[in-house]
């Protein structure tokens, strides 16, 4: 899941964890569909996506933290840290507006 | 999809297109299941969810499109809007902190 320290990849502690919560939301998607498919009152299905979307962003900030435990770390002992912080960068860029 | 105006359920014009964007969403969210068993790079992984929570952004907004156009029209002219709009008020208070 890191670039910069391929080495580095068996310390994503988080990783299980990721697939696992992956795992689940694709299983909350198809859920929710199978509501629209039968014609469920509109507030649960809006209730059920907000739940979706907070999980997510929960798995986003899972990744991020292995990401920053694991190879930025990794890439500022090796002074090549600027590719690292600039994917960071642009990957909160499209979380936080 | 609308619990006051049950008559009103075959006028839900975007109820097709929100079934076939979860799907998408569905099979989205597997991909990226994937890609994290793949220990595909952490910046990729967070681009993907980044664009998982905006097409469920734009499925909620389609929803609530729906639910304004039908349920809520509906209701007014019957006079009963009240629980209605309590409703739409909780579904925003999840998408808008």
């Amino acid at each position: 899941m890191c670039n910069h320290e391929n080495d580095h990849q068996h310390n994503h502690k988080h990783r299980k964890s990721v697939i696992n919560r992956l795992a689940r939301i694709e299983g909350h998607v198809r859920s929710v569909k199978q509501m629209a498919i039968d014609e469920r009152e509109c507030p649960d299905l809006l209730l059920q996506i907000a739940a979706i979307r907070k999980a997510l962003d929960n798995t986003a900030k899972l990744i991020l933290t292995d990401h920053m435990e694991n190879c930025l770390v990794g890439a500022v002992h090796n002074g090549n840290e600027e590719q690292v912080l600039q994917d960071i960068k642009k990957a909160l860029d499209n979380f936080i507006r």
